[in-house]
């Protein structure tokens, strides 16, 4: 399986809720990391979210005995949504090199899909949670590090597959391929326009001096060429 | 002036305060700042810094009629801070290519000397508040815009001086440098480790790619070779 932009490159997290207070949670928190998603998680309150869901705060608290609680549950909706939309898909495709492109192409679908906000839940959580201390920075931390590492996995393996030059500092580089991802977000949300496509070939231009060469530096040239290359790989 | 990171390139925004009432305010925003810098602008109320401060609540209320004023007020002195740190400072010294380098160099030291918090201000609010309606949301935005236009604004001026290949888009430009930094800070933040330091090579290496041959590729070695090429050309 090779991502691009034309498939987005989701599986369904719904597993089928196994109760009706399972499915009132559910609706819960869905509505829950909606707010996180567009005004912060500090925006989170039990009474907003009755009032918007039109329950009582007595029934809001059955399912979430506090803030945190509901905090922490709404951060581990949202890890999970990254997981099933970017994670797993790319840990189920591919190695080395075409591995490390899916997790940054599928990062970028998600980032695309705007899904509740044009801004991703976790880059803005990551910066405002970074020096808190508590459950929540830590689940908010962790989330960003599974990503991080995923990025650095396929680095190391990329260098180890011979495609990318192993003389280069794994962190490094994955430092570099999350800025260039983060760095057109930042442009996107300031200026609309065509940063997060414009993200691809700043990818494999960077990929291309990265590279081994063992792959053709042609194959770099656009996202088009990139994408026949990995297809003509398998 | 060539600002590399031995200088703090800080100017001193303190105007004298002209009376007791705005030293009074003064010394709220400041707090203001640090709980926001600290924990996102969602955090400030002023009950809060009403405690913090030792005030009474009418107090703070004679200065800041509302929350949403003292926010206002929060951004508007994060926002001098970043003016007097980084803006001010690069647009004094050099042009073209020396003052893009010096808006990152400054960016870096701005960031390492951890005001408050490891995280800088602006770019979690960015994400948090990207989306949201309103005159915090505005102030945040422009902020961001600001750093963003002075970037742009300084790779049109090393095109137009043929320091940088006129062919490569602005925008794209400033985005990928604006990337190398942010990317760097959100790897310091999960890994505390050298990534802020690293972005300088990884800055250099990129205006190496887009430079015009106008420049020596030596310069671009290290940031050492890069700073003893700024000072000769003065």
């Amino acid at each position: 399986v090779i991502f691009d932009d034309r498939q987005p490159g989701t599986r369904s997290s719904a597993s089928r809720p196994h109760s009706q207070g399972e499915q009132t949670r559910q609706t819960i928190l869905a509505r829950a990391l909606k707010i996180g998603s567009r005004e912060g998680l500090a925006a989170l309150t039990i009474g907003r979210l009755a009032k918007e869901l039109k329950m009582s705060k007595s029934g809001l608290f059955a399912h979430f005995h506090s803030k945190e609680t509901l905090e922490l549950a709404t951060v581990e909706k949202a890890k999970n949504g990254f997981q099933n939309a970017v994670l797993l898909p790319a840990q189920a495709s591919g190695r080395g090199i075409e591995r490390l492109w899916n997790l940054c192409e599928l990062w970028l679908v998600h980032v695309e899909r705007h899904i509740f906000s044009r801004a991703y839940f976790f880059t803005g959580a990551l910066f405002v949670y970074a020096d808190r201390p508590g459950p929540v920075a830590k689940a908010i931390k962790s989330s960003s590090q599974e990503w991080f590492d995923a990025l650095r996995k396929a680095v190391e393996d990329a260098q180890a597959r011979r495609e990318l030059d192993r003389s280069a500092s794994v962190g490094r580089i994955a430092s570099e391929l999350n800025g260039i991802l983060v760095g057109a977000h930042y442009a996107y949300l300031l200026e609309n326009g065509t940063s997060l496509r414009e993200a691809r070939p700043a990818l494999l231009a960077r990929l291309r001096e990265l590279a081994a060469n063992t792959i053709p530096t042609s194959a770099f040239q656009s996202p088009r060429s990139w994408i026949k290359y990995l297809e003509k790989m398998h």
